[in-house]
Formats: C-alpha cells, structure tokens, sequence
C-alpha cells in the first residue's frame, strides 16, 4: 500500500496535533507533504521541516502529488474558498470547521456528487467521538428518534467549575481560556454558536435534514446568575448547554440549543468538564450514549486520522438518508417548558406564554416557569438576549414510551 | 433501489426482534423472504405469513432470489454449518453468534477473503452497541491501547440486583431467567463464557489478532459469597465482571474476564442492570465510552438491521489491522494484582503469589490479596474453579499516562 500524501491547510492547534497524530501512527500509510499556513517563517513548537511550510494555497491545490487535503484553519470563510476549490479540483478532503460546514454543507454536497470526489467531517462535531459515522453507517435506519448532546466542551467546563466547584462565572471562563478549551473568541462557545453548528452537521445525518442555522433557536449560558444555579441546585438538578434535534411526530422533528435542567437520572448528567457526550435514541435501541473528549489537539486530531485513514479505504458519506421517502420535516410549531429568570425586563411583555406554571418574585430576582411555543422563542430570540434574562429548558418528553 | 431478500435462520427471541424491526423500517429495502426454523407449524405469538416458514436449509441456500442469510439460531454447531455453507456458496451472512464466531473466525475469514463474501456480526458484541464497527472503521490505527468493558447483560443485572438491591444472588439469577436476560443455560452468562467470545471477536477488531477462546483466563461470578460483596461495599467499590484487551508494552498485548473491583471513579462503575458499557482507549483520544443495551430482542434485532442495511451498501469488514507489520502479539506473562476468598482451600496452597500483600483469616471466611502471574492463574484454572474460592482482579494500570 502506497503512503497518501497530505496538504495541510494550518498549522494552529489541531495541525500540529495532526502532524504529531500521523508521525505517532507507524500504519497510517500518511504523510504530510505540504503545510500552508499564513506565516511559513513563524517559529514553531515541535520540529518540522521548514521547507514543508508555504503560504500559497496553490502549491496543495495544484500539485499532482497530493491525494488528500486537511484543512484545520480558523477562519471560516477562507476554509470553504480552500475546501470548495480542492473539491472542484477532485482532491479529497477532511475538514473540521464546523462553522463553514453548517453553513454551506448543502453546497459542498452537491459538488462532492457531482464530482464523485468525498468529503470528511467526523473531527468536526465532538472531537473524538465519531457521531457522524455512526449516524451515517450505523443508525442507517429509520429507528432513528432523537439525538441529544453537550456538544461544546468549554462551556461544559465553566458550568461544571460553577456547579461543582462553586467557582465564579468569570473564573471559570478565564480558566477554560487558558486551558485551550475556549476558542479564541469565547461568545462562539458560550452563546451556544459552537454547538448549533455541530447539531446543524449531525442533523444531516441523523435525519437527511439540513435546516440553515438561522433557522434554530440558539440560547447560551452568558447571562446565567448565581440565583440560577441556587434554583437548581435546589431542585437537585444540573444546568447543561445541551443542544438536540428529535422527532416530535412522523412527520416532523424540531431542533434547539439552549440550557437545560438536567435530571440526575439521565446519561448527559455526569458529563462534566471539558467531555462531551451524547445520547442517540431510537424506537428499538432505546438509548446510546457516546462520551469522550470532545475538544483539544490530539482528540480532534486523531478524528481527523480516522477520516484520513477512512480515505486509503475510499469512505465517502453516502448521505442516504436524504433520499428516504418519507423524511420528517422541520417545524418550531410545538411547546417547550421553560424557566425564566428576569429582574428589570418583565419577561411576560416580552415573550408570550401559552400557559405560566409557576410564578416566582423576590427582591433579588425573579422567575416564572410555563409553556411557550418554539416559534415564538425563535422570533423574540434577539430581544431576549438581553444581559438581565436566562432561559433554561425543562424538558418534557416526544414520542417517547418509556418515560 | 430493489429489496434485499433475505433468508432467516431461526425464530426465537431475536429472530422475532429482526422480524418486527424490519417490519418497522420503512427504508429498509429489506423483506424477510423465508425463515428456517426446527418447526415450522410450532404456533407462534406474532403475526407471520405460514408460507414464509421451512424447516429445509437448502430452501434458503439453494433459492436464487435470496440476497443476504440472517442466522439467530441458538446452536453454535449448527449455526456455523450454516454460516460456512452460506459463505462458501457466495451468499453474504449477518449472524449474532459469539460462540459460533469466537471459534470459527480465522477459517470464517479466510472463506471471505476466497470467495469475496461478506460475513457481518455486530450484533454479536454488546447488541446494540456499535462496537465492532468502530474499532474496525473509526478506531482504524495504532494508537489503540485497551478495549475494557461489561460485556455481559445478565451477570451484570444479577451484581446490580445483589450489589443495589441487596438480593439475594439466588433470587437475582431467577429474576435475570424470567426477564430473558439470561441465556438458557446460566452459565454461559454467570461463568464468563459468553463476555469471553465477544472479548475474542472485539481483539481481532481491536488489535488484528486471534486468540483462541482456550488460551484466555476466564473466571465468571457464579462463586460470589456475601462476605466478597460485603468487602467490596467497605472499600466503597462495586464487582463487575470485566472483559479486558490491553496493549502491556509495543510488543505484546493480554486479556482475560475477571471479576474486578471498579472504583466509582471509572466509567464502567455505573453501567448497572442489564446494560453494557465499553471502554476504548488510545494514545490520543484518552477514553471514550459506549453505554447502551446489549441484549434483548428488539436491541439486537436493530442491531442485525444495521448489518443488513450495510449490506445495501456492499459494506463489508476488511480486517485491516490483521495486515499490520508492525502488531503486538498475546502474553499472558504479567503480574496482576487479586483478590482471593477462601475458606475450605488454602489458596496458598493452590495458586503460587508472588508477592502478598495482604491477608486477612477469620472463622467466617479468609481473603488474600497479592500479585499472581497471569499465565499461573490460566494454568491452575481448572483447580480455581472450586466452590469455595472466589477471585476479582484489582486494577493496575499498563502504559498509562494519565493515571
């Protein structure tokens, strides 16, 4: 077998996992022949060749001797002009930038198609733990009901620090900062972005459903207050940024990011510091649940030799499950149970509640807890990011037999 | 796209489950064409055309119009005849059974490769838990290290009942047969026989080898006193039985099916009940963990629809890392660290330690704790399998890092 030759789109972080993941790797039967980065000339951490380092993407894109090309770079828009051109080119291409994904995955579907050229993305939702894959090859089937995670390791850090550590919301972020966990910019974790890009990717194979990301509703954990975490603690419950999509009936399904109240009972429960885990559920597997590390350089590294290895063997993503016949369609038009906690804002002249539960009011702060219809969180959703609110979600349960 | 036609071979609990699973599978592309079974006028509890039953093979084997043969007999001997036949015949197999597999894999293989037939057995190890999959497509390189977990529903729902609930281990055995965990003959569970053959099928997957069944230390729960289970609770661990592979050096690689002490620290302490949990760990990734039901008809049953969905595919397991240069080879020359109960045999007698590290003596029972070669435990293993002694393995950790 014949080594593949990798162009390496950056060299951040993950890159440098990469190259440290494939020298460790004695069968990989890879290598990388190529690193374009902005800077070729910028000192670097662990040893490298320099005449590996460019800073013109031609020099992948247009040479014969590259079989593959792994982008791992951070801006967004500059990795789909780099992923678009190879796959036009007919290079193959691993990527983990799961904001472009979710943003031009109907796209990049077509050309892989039309191309017959694959593209490979497991790295890009929960690191090390390979959701794509199973979603697309094992949960083939139509069984499929729910899938349902903490997705974003760093904001899972900072609620576990203040949860179980009892540390202070702005301690807590700082330290996932300097851990690597946050990403450089930390709104993309904590306004829940991270995870809904993720959630977008895994719904496409999960259900053959690609809903644009503007489309779901997008709640993170910024505004949470001690008084929020009195309230849970309270009621023995954790608060997690949990992001899911589910079917609600045959026909539809519904997808949302937001925090919730999570039940000692349940799987995502424990998941605590930087890991991330999910829940598959299906109409005659009942639950599955991954765990693992979702962010850092050699875990999402190795993923991304899994999908490196995957293409000495040919895998492409079949994306069968876009062609069912009977494909559940997305909807916001069904009720979530929601806390609030408010203190200037009167949320009830804000956000319409079809029904309020309980109501809650002191000197310090205020909640009311009722039901409100997905489509109306989604419309309000610019209104209520407002610095004096938190929204959590108090699940109630969808075709769901055994609880 | 047309329907896979498929041939079953046995209608018991999980055949029933495939039966109904692919009934519900609207995308499934697959019909159950014929269903061979010992008697085909026995009445039976779900609604089934008549005119799909035989109890001829050679009706499914001979018949042109059948694409895929589906095997969920009972029998191991019988199975593999089957199996053989089909495969040497051309016909691609989904089959669940770990016996059958853990003996036969190497010439089953072989077939394969001679006759470009695909032979499928997800279903085989740990029902709906995609473990074969993973380790054969995800965890497909060399930074593998361990593959550890509760392999086994039944011996693990009776700990739960004993350990939880404080039963009985008697009464929890009885309530295991009636929820149909157990297998008919208990042993096969309760001795560690049947997490030995998935432990087999997982090694060749995980690591590229085979390891005949014979060659493996096995020691089940089926001796477990009250006075273990009372030690256990004191040190405020739990007993799992525990099926292990794990890389020791580079070189060489063990395994072996212990009752362990497991901390609650560890993933596997809170898979409870009839659930399974495994553990795959690597140089990169650390630790991810799989949780889900691992036995059971309809678990089982979507289990084997996977396998027939892949088959649409034309998937087929290529045993990579069999065709590895560089791959560690079995030892059992290593020093654990156990636990041994006793009261009649003086265990010093039976088994030679290395090193004792504690013993305690009492008129009610006497444990001894110390370091014993594997390869002495697999020599004197006929001999340990008294009444009167009972033996878990006290985890020391190989070639890990982080602990």
């Amino acid at each position: 077998m014949s080594n593949i030759h990798i162009g390496l789109f950056g060299f951040g972080v993950v890159g440098q996992g990469v190259f440290e993941v494939i020298r460790k790797s004695k069968n990989a039967h890879a290598e990388i022949a190529r690193i374009c980065v902005r800077d070729p000339k910028k000192p670097r951490k662990i040893a490298v060749d320099p005449a590996l380092f460019t800073d013109r993407a031609e020099e992948i894109l247009d040479n014969p001797h590259i079989d593959l090309v792994v982008e791992v770079i951070n801006d967004a828009e500059e990795a789909y002009r780099i992923v678009r051109q190879a796959l036009l080119k007919g290079i193959p291409v691993v990527s983990g930038n799961k904001a472009m994904l979710a943003k031009h995955l109907p796209e990049l579907i077509e050309i892989q198609k039309k191309n017959r050229v694959a593209l490979l993305y497991d790295a890009s939702s929960c690191g090390s733990i390979p959701v794509i894959r199973n979603l697309e090859e094992y949960y083939d089937n139509d069984l499929l009901l729910e899938v349902k995670g903490i997705l974003n390791g760093s904001s899972n850090y900072i609620l576990s620090r203040v949860f179980d550590h009892r540390e202070s919301y702005a301690d807590a972020l700082r330290q996932a900062q300097e851990l690597g966990f946050a990403e450089s910019d930390p709104s993309f974790d904590i306004e829940g972005y991270d995870s809904l890009f993720k959630l977008v990717i895994i719904t496409v194979h999960a259900l053959g459903a690609y809903v644009a990301p503007e489309r779901i509703f997008t709640y993170g954990i910024a505004s949470i207050h001690e008084s929020d975490i009195r309230y849970a603690r309270e009621k023995r419950v954790k608060i997690k940024l949990v992001a899911q999509v589910v079917k609600v009936s045959d026909e539809h399904f519904t997808m949302f990011v937001m925090p919730e109240f999570v039940e000692p009972s349940r799987y995502i429960y424990s998941v605590d510091d930087e890991y991330n885990g999910v829940v598959i559920r299906g109409e005659c597997y009942d639950r599955q649940f991954m765990f693992g590390k979702g962010a850092g350089s050699l875990p999402t590294a190795s993923s991304i030799l899994s999908d490196v290895m995957a293409r000495l063997h040919d895998y492409r993503y079949e994306y069968k499950k876009r062609e069912y016949l009977q494909k559940p369609t997305y909807t916001t038009d069904l009720s979530l149970k929601i806390y609030v906690r408010y203190s200037q804002t009167n949320i009830l002249h804000v956000l319409h509640f079809e029904e309020i539960l309980e109501q809650y009011i002191s000197t310090e702060s205020n909640y009311v807890i009722g039901m409100v219809r997905l489509s109306e969180l989604l419309a309000k959703r610019d209104s209520l990011r407002a610095r004096d609110l938190f929204i959590a979600n108090i699940p109630i349960f969808f075709l769901d037999r055994d609880n």
